[in-house]
């Protein structure tokens, strides 16, 4: 199946568009009118371009407010079209994309709509191009589907067929079912655009808030199967107004835009990557830091034990219950103070997962670091955390400890069973993409986004997990680019006891992050709790949340860097990770941070 | 009239949040819950800290989910309440907010509400307490205010009174003649919101889209004005929920706010500041540089003369027909490299454009820079440049020119009568703010909004100008906060002949910014221009807009450091800044400036 992506999905000038888009794999290009005017090659060099990177022109877009009008704009309609015809055929695009009319002057006339349309489906046909007509969802006479296809229908002319958008169709709530009642060979373009729903102006909806598909709440993938039931043969291709991707480099969203390509011909049963291997749990979580000292501390006062070292590079493994944290003080790539680099995922097939990776464009990491280590599979996800899939104790593969020679002390039996989930700050340019990455490439469930208010601005959280919470990958944005670096990332460590585990913490030095006194009295007010169970939460700043299924409590340390860690406690099957809790959470830290902000 | 701001509209701590308000000049504030749970203050701290500043707790907010509720549910919600009326004391607070409830198991029965409303009332007034019943816009059963002040009416209740909300009922549509059917001593509280006119749903709109008074499109004053008639005497309080002012420092936003309070008072004839003098025109440009030679270099190119020189500091005066440029190589404040630093307004009241300024908030300058300089008076405006209030040539008043000492140079008569218009990029927190500024502090009006598409993100652009185009501001903002150093400033120099001036530079040995033949070959198929026309414009780069009144021809020089100069010529009244080219012409900068990007 031809992949095609116009141009005006992705940011900067003509040529970046193009480059990005031929180096994530795309077969195609819309070119979007205002790039060819900014741009300063000519439309001959914009040809040979595409031809070297191997992109045909499958759309020059749009024409607007051609039809249905009187005759004198018209013929100034018609004198605009054979301008933009000649240039089509220096361009060497073979299919325009005609707008149904926003303009005042338009009439609701749909016979003379046919009538226009078809003559300039004769002037195209003279230069060898085809009208493909299509309703925007704000036209102001033709806004749904069916009824730029009745036009079409009527017009009965060879060089003109329709373009379906998935966005002006889905945005409108129109039934695609009628899709399938277009021959096939009458829709001559299909353009895909999926979009959160969001009740509000289709127009503006449609400018600043279209995504790729799987991203948004569309059944994108329910109408490409109708489409392509009608024998439809053209491109998929991706068009996107955002507001986000504008300002993101190209190259990125190209690839975020062709896997969501990719994930969607899964969905309909053509050819697709390798199956998705689920990953199990969590092996580990690596950090590097350039001094381990306050980590090693931190970690100690949490009851891990240091169990074993790597046998060529200056990494730890520290271990309690089933969690297992790698310290690496070696010159990681990433030596921007202490952060989390990596993570290892249990994966029942770890060549699988990494071939699936690859085929839904992860950039795929060595398999051996260094001659002699146990060749593992590995990839980098979007913010640059390496993925490793690992089979831990597994007879048959390559086990990541066999790397590692005990230190001859053994893990003692703590409060900590396992990580409970990893929290990532993601770039802010790419935190849909982070979700679909994590969803798809991984085989994980993304759950609802929620707003979370810090006060120095709002965050927006995710989570993706597996179908048992195995894995549980909480990934959060913050309020602007330029908060990338403020907010840290973070590993929450699962008790059975969080009392007791943050009193353990807390007599072997640890130090837990305060709670303001006024969260345990609105704590009262809100919940039945025990006098002396509230005592204790007030004492070591642990937190409390319900939701339909259980109970949430969790408390923080301080932070090491970009890093801090969460223990936590679930009952009864809670399934979130303490969001109402947040902002408070939030507001500790920065005024452990600030103390002078009070 | 007391004015007073809710917590949560603005960004950071309590404290810092508390410290700004009182710095702006707030009366009182309210207390947001969240804000308070996530206080290391006690509610006695917090409310001596609000004592020690001079501000009122004037509302404590909100209590949600309260009535109409089974009755084993509301037990629940008066045992929450009692511990919130509790925490009241503590803090002082007299009032609170309850609003309409949004709950599932609330049932569509006022008379059920009133009764346990008046419940809470009882309870509350045991404490010293008031409750101000509001209509959430987006309430289970209750969403507008004539439905809440029904509820209230029937309870009947010394304690329970209504909270208006500006935003509640302007989003809704509601009538607000309604108002006036409400006793003054029923309306416990006054909260005041405006927001942009957006086609969406409702809840988004209030949690993300709030403004201040006068920054938005409701017709906030007109309602105020209602309920004033009715008697209320309490505070004018703002509560805006906005994404912006999350993130943005608190300081300034508070003096936003303050100043959208004070403009809207004067437009209630309430007591207000000193009357707008309106500027009459443009007396200078001021440019600071490290480094004289390139602005001199193009500003002699561009027909500029340099007629004096200060006398006291290294600043030279450069000036053609009614144009003056400052160029200012002295250790200016803003030295990080070539801007705009100020801007000279004709006034024909300079003192009582400064008395003006200065009671809405803006930031006075000393009046004399240095001993023996003119007395000038000047003000900051929001983002940082500084405003000064001229009176060139007029008797009586000091001349700024007093100062400069001529060259013996005199202006050569050239293509360039004035400046056209002034574009400054603006801080990215406080577009809004500026809009509100340069409109109320300098009597200017502010047009709509446009959206320019920039290769590397959106822009949005707003002009404040007098009535006859005297004086037109461009303010401008970039995509994101991390933008604000991308985009340029500039300088519109207003010519007869903008392909003779253009001519004229050229052969001077300037350089203009070439735009695409692409941008050209699309001109000719909009517009029926002559060949010869087409060719000057092609060849100099000239850009070509007509809206309903008249034409607008303009080109660009290249940038130095941040600033770069535009000729333009306006035929037949056109009003706009050629905002349709803004993309070709934003994407050739960024061609100049990265000519990789190709």
């Amino acid at each position: 199946m031809r992949t095609s992506i116009a141009t005006v999905s992705l940011s900067g000038s003509l040529t970046e568009k193009l480059t990005a888009a031929a180096r994530a794999g795309f077969d195609g290009v819309e070119i979007f009118e205002n790039d060819l005017l900014a741009s300063p090659l000519a439309p001959e060099e914009i040809r040979a371009r595409c031809a070297d990177l191997g992109l045909g022109i499958d759309l020059y877009q749009p024409m607007r407010d051609i039809e249905a009008v009187p005759a004198e704009e018209f013929a100034r309609n018609l004198r605009r079209a054979r301008h933009k015809f000649e240039l089509m055929r220096r361009l060497g695009a073979d299919t325009v994309l005609v707008c149904s009319s926003v303009s005042p002057s338009a009439v609701d006339d749909d016979a003379l709509a046919a009538e226009q349309l078809s003559r300039l489906a004769d002037l195209a046909r003279e230069h060898g191009i085809r009208v493909a007509y299509e309703a925007l969802a704000w036209g102001r006479h033709v806004s749904t589907y069916d009824h730029a296809w009745r036009i079409v229908e009527a017009a009965g002319h060879p060089a003109l067929g329709t373009c379906l958008d998935s966005f002006h169709i889905l945005s409108r709530g129109s039934d695609p079912r009628g899709v399938e009642d277009i021959p096939g060979e009458k829709i001559f373009f299909l353009q895909l655009a999926d979009a959160p729903l969001l009740a509000m102006d289709v127009l503006q909806w449609s400018r600043h808030y279209r995504c790729f598909p799987g991203q948004g709440g569309f059944d994108v993938t329910g109408l490409v199967r109708r489409v392509l039931a009608t024998g439809y043969d053209g491109p998929l291709s991706l068009e996107v107004f955002n507001d986000v991707f504008r300002q993101a480099e190209a190259g990125p969203t190209a690839v975020d835009a062709r896997r969501s390509l990719l994930v969607l011909q899964e969905a309909l049963g053509a050819a697709g990557p390798p199956a998705p291997v689920v990953p199990t749990g969590v092996a580990f979580a690596e950090l590097v830091t350039p001094d381990a000292e306050p980590l090693t501390a931190l970690l100690g006062a949490l009851g891990f034990t240091r169990t074993a070292r790597h046998r060529g590079k200056p990494v730890d493994l520290w271990q309690q219950g089933e969690a297992r944290i790698l310290v690496n003080t070696g010159p990681a790539v990433r030596r921007d103070g202490t952060g989390l680099a990596a993570v290892g995922l249990e994966s029942p097939d770890p060549a699988g997962a990494a071939r699936r990776a690859e085929a839904l464009l992860a950039p795929v990491l060595p398999r051996r670091r260094a001659p002699g280590d146990v060749p593992l599979e590995a990839v980098a996800a979007p913010d640059g955390t390496e993925l490793f899939f690992c089979a831990t104790g597994r007879p048959g593969l390559p086990d990541w400890r066999a790397d590692f020679e005990d230190t001859g002390r053994a893990p003692r039996p703590g409060g900590v069973r396992r990580i409970d989930h990893l929290a990532l700050t993601q770039p802010w340019h790419h935190f849909d993409e982070a979700a679909l990455f994590h969803r798809s490439v991984l085989g994980l469930r993304a759950q609802e986004s929620v707003d979370v208010a810090d006060p120095y601005g709002l965050q927006r959280s995710r989570a993706v997990t597996d179908d048992d919470g195995s894995v549980r990958i909480v990934l959060s944005v913050g309020a602007a680019p330029a908060d990338d670096t403020v907010h840290a990332q973070h590993i929450a460590l699962a008790t059975d006891d969080v009392v007791a585990a943050a009193r353990r913490f807390r007599a072997a030095g640890g130090r837990l992050l305060p709670i303001p006194a006024n969260y345990y009295d609105d704590l009262a007010a809100r919940h039945d709790l025990g006098e002396e169970e509230l005592a204790a939460y007030r004492d070591l700043g642990i937190l409390y949340d319900r939701d339909a299924h259980g109970v949430f409590r969790h408390c923080y340390t301080r932070t090491v860097g970009r890093v801090f860690f969460e223990l936590c406690q679930r009952d009864g099957g809670y399934r979130g990770y303490g969001a109402p809790n947040a902002a408070v959470r939030l507001a500790a830290q920065h005024a452990v941070a600030r103390p002078t902000g009070g």
